[in-house]
């Protein structure tokens, strides 16, 4: 048993394959975007105009989010550091450069190529986000093989509910709450579900965490906070848009955070602060503002959505993950459900109120370059007179604001129905054997995949009486 | 007694009453700014003029060293750890968001509403920073409440001193070394006064750091020197002011750095380093830059005033802080007089002698903009002269050198004197009762206010010997 | 023996030396450079084109790399990370402000005075990370007295290198493969080759990790990894190139840090991973990509580059290292000659092929910006031609795309022989006494030159049995 969760094999087999694939079709289809292509640039190109300039500092914040901030937050175990930080690199690494790939053939491809620069980066580091949200609810379960897997199935489901609810359906989501969230929360779900283990039930011995470990994971939970305002505000317009959206993005965070240092003292029985509070509740925010984040929700709405989406998620980390545990059979490890579906869910609301509320005496015409699907259609003059207001509106689809909604409705239920199926058939996937699943004694700790330090028992749980000498007697 | 610390009633009680306030004051008077607002984009708005791409980054790069830096300097206690970095988190947090209301009442009101962009945040964290300085001088004696309590009082103190000083008195200080690290110093200085516990006076059995916080407060004074040019710079005019203001902080840091560590095995009477100088005095040049940090007084003088910075902070800590704790009853924890207070006063006498050495020979045209309030006043010819060479130059109050040097030393005393006021009234409003303040024998322990992992006694102070039989013979 | 090792006189009297030649230099030389001048300003200056903007991003974050990356790296020793990180701190101080200097004198003199600039500050952390490339060799060998002493020594013989590669032999190298990566390796191997301890060939009993310490160090590492992109574009062209100098630098590390894992797992007896690699191996693909970093070289070639550079990195640590140190006495503390001189190897190596390959074609007229060498020389009709097409296209040398493969190999040549000739003449100064050399028994010990924790020794090699009574039964 112990013998068949070796790497030696499994991991570089797996990891050629994955390399010369992803190697051949990079050589065949891979080529440079416009603003990264040399022979392009010409005597009216401004180097300084370059896209990279408007993009290159919401990926490297971004970035720091997803090695860093999430690195450091999985690291939350006692005797699972390295593992939580260490297959985190991994798995991000391949989902960036898969996701590039998968995302480019549905995004960015045209003339037969994909036209890469940073901003693909930026949406594959979302991609990967997804794949990361999810690996929360499976941590310290899975070998790195199967989070290979696992990432090589999540990203082209997402990819594919990407498009359509783009491409067809067509909603507002500049944060992420529909598109990332709630589908990593419910893809993330349905794997766990499928690899329920009862033995964990009851808890497990080595899933604890210790004080240099906790102090590691709100360092991560710090890099996610000050950088969250990028991840939300990457892909919206430039200015105000954006603009608006980091301010909601750092409001929401803000009032979340005060919220959940109230709920932590108030729900302890013995009035102190729980750390893993700290470490994923005041981040509650930072979803629940997505869906509207660009909209012109005023400041005190992002404050109220802050204290809400903190509150769902409190109290489900309390009442819902251990329901699901013993009810449903879904142990959801770092509680995704709380932290990205609830809060999800609220955020998604939101936008659809927002939404509903949205008039031109608030946005004034920029309205239907915000609400790009309102916009009246090719051909309709009301078209042409806004153009003379907002240079380079694009045609819409002539949505009225109650239109707009149902579709929104409708990519909730879509993103989280392909979730769900793509989320149960990689569970089985990942069931296959040869995959390295470790087993339940070996869960949550280091020593099965790395070659541990001499200082790593120390730190352990105790497995035996201090002086044995004294059981003799 | 030990009952009395249990945040359980007291924080949510205390958080849900500010947040309450707060958010019927932002949904009353906060609204967006001219570059956040929907409305006020037209056929002439180019997005990446936007002030955000001019903000943002710097806004960015101070979140960090409020989050992360002050965090993991703070958490330099072996048993405080928890402690440092999330009350830390929990104040800032608080600060920032009560000091966009307070501050924007007085600088960013306009037609009976707070406009707020990222600029505004920009200020209200280096109110933020204010606080967190301050915190650093009663570290390990307070509580969550307290530090609330002192958020709360701390912020509008602060935010009218800035006002009279930026509208009355009017100085230059792009660094802030006047109002930020004086003001902050000795606004701590006072409440540690009042909060004077006798018997912390000889040292307290859990006031160590272990080989683990001390790296980690390392990372924190890292942090907090990468990214001090941006905070120095972060309201400086753009262009070749906030270039100067880059270089300068660099530079002092620099030699700062270097001359903190040659002090540190000098006054070692082993000759060997002392981490908590390696944590603290490597900083003090960020701060003696600070008034004079956009004036061209060349980077010599910058080299110059870093080494003159550290040398007075090391010396206070070593003699000064010592002193005061024994005679003058200020027990500074994290001696906040020697990194903000003495360097403060060096940086105030350095940006008195750089305003008077000012020349138009050394600065050109652009010494009115620099040196605002020596620009001539309204209707004077000079002014229109000037201001065919500065475009958009305003006019001054035709102040001389000399002038603004008094005006200088005015403002030193008049901040000096509101922090002292407001610390001592903001001392006595802590030691009421209900704030759960901790007892002597709790302080800098996170065992008061937080639920500890199982090892965290291991990495405590002995409290019996470790073969209590040896006791028996 | 034990004291000779004390600082208290030795590096008080080597600093203030040091200060006061540099001080004066500063005065004497230093000024600044028009962005940052404010006599320069006029009212044809429009602030937000000032330089700052374009290079303080980057500077930015190469300073995340050297402080924080680097320092975490290295502190990857259990009873070495005080030094590993604060060593770090001190060296890349003092390189920085030296390397203005000598830089400044070679690249940025002009009217008899060093114009400084941001861009100066970003070239002097080029050479700082020089510095610490090598520093890696000597690690946990060296006290800090040598350490100032090799920076001392280091950054002009890395100045004058890279002035004659760049002025005289006038090579492509973006990403600084052959100038900063094999010099540094080359130098550093000099050093530890001069510095050759015969009692460390078999281990030393302190030269091993701890838990804590090899997460910190994989923190670094994730540093180096998020900003590197960032170190590789610096001194590109703005632009396109700089574009492609991000995205190559990104799929670089990320099939370099894919192939790591694999061969981690591969190589390992037990099929687990090694922390080890983790930590460096990764990594290899940042480096491997410098040399073509910014040439069309397609996404595709990147990939393979970095699997490259990390297979070749890997099979360096395994088998390489060890042969070094047994028959050729080059003790390499960290492996820099895997990281960065075998991975600078192939680096260089693509370069010159994609050279080779370069046309017209491909780049379009830009080719004669990228390799500006081979644009045609002043007079040249064709220049003209060309300057139609690409404004401010500056004369060049006319070479042939061989011609330029030729002068690459010369400088690789040129650059490995200053690099072992200044490493063996550094490395006989740090032999000399008074330096605080280690003794053996002390190296890779934070006791040596630090105040430590009362935990330190509890986190230490066990010296003698933990109950010394039972030795006397």
């Amino acid at each position: 048993m112990k013998q068949s969760t070796s790497l030696r094999v499994r991991l570089p087999t797996l990891v050629l394959v994955l390399e010369v694939v992803i190697l051949a079709l990079y050589a065949g289809f891979v080529t440079y975007d416009d603003n990264a292509n040399a022979k392009l640039q010409n005597n009216e190109t401004n180097p300084m105009d370059n896209s990279l300039y408007r993009d290159y500092p919401f990926f490297a914040d971004v970035q720091v989010m997803i090695f860093i901030g999430f690195g450091c937050l999985l690291a939350f175990l006692r005797l699972y550091g390295f593992s939580g930080m260490v297959f985190n690199f991994l798995t991000a690494t391949f989902a960036i450069q898969w996701a590039i790939l998968v995302q480019g053939y549905f995004q960015f491809y045209s003339d037969g190529k994909i036209h890469l620069g940073v901003i693909n980066l930026i949406n594959a580091e979302f991609a990967c986000a997804v794949v990361l949200i999810s690996f929360g609810a499976v941590l310290g379960k899975t070998s790195p093989v199967q989070l290979l897997v696992m990432a090589l199935l999540e990203v082209p489901v997402f990819s594919i509910t990407e498009w359509v609810v783009l491409k067809y359906i067509k909603i507002n989501d500049a944060g992420g709450s529909i598109l990332i969230h709630l589908f990593a929360a419910y893809f993330g779900l349905a794997v766990t579900f499928v690899l329920y283990r009862p033995s964990l039930n009851d808890g497990h011995a080595k899933e604890i965490t210790s004080y240099q470990s906790d102090i590691l994971s709100v360092m991560g939970t710090l890099f996610l906070w000050v950088f969250w305002p990028s991840f939300n505000s990457a892909l919206t317009f430039k200015g105000d848009d954006q603009h608006r959206a980091v301010l909601h993005t750092f409001i929401g965070l803000s009032s979340s955070t005060l919220t959940a240092f109230a709920l932590s003292a108030a729900l302890n029985k013995r009035g102190k602060l729980t750390m893993a509070d700290v470490q994923n509740v005041t981040l509650a925010g930072g979803v629940t503002v997505g869906a509207s984040v660009d909209m012109m929700i005023s400041p005190a709405a992002a404050y109220a959505l802050g204290v809400m989406g903190c509150t769902a998620c409190m109290l489900g980390y309390r009442y819902l993950t251990p329901f699901l545990a013993r009810r449903l059979r879904i142990q959801d490890q770092c509680g995704i459900h709380n932290l990205h579906g609830l809060t999800g869910f609220i955020s998604s609301l939101a936008g659809i109120c927002a939404i509903l509320l949205a008039s031109e005496e608030t946005y004034g015409p920029s309205m239907y370059q915000i609400f790009a699907h309102r916009a009246p259609v090719e051909g309709d003059p009301k078209l042409l007179e806004l153009q003379q207001l907002i240079p380079g509106l694009k045609p819409g689809l002539g949505r009225t604001a109650q239109e707009q909604a149902l579709y929104q409705v409708a990519a909730i239920f879509f993103t989280i129905g392909l979730a769900i199926l793509g989320g149960l058939f990689t569970g089985f996937v990942l069931k296959l054997p040869n995959l390295a699943s470790p087993p339940d004694e070996y869960c949550f700790d280091d020593d099965l995949f790395f070659d541990v330090p001499s200082d790593f028992d120390s730190t352990g749980v105790p497995k035996a009486p201090i002086c044995p000498a004294d059981t003799k007697v």
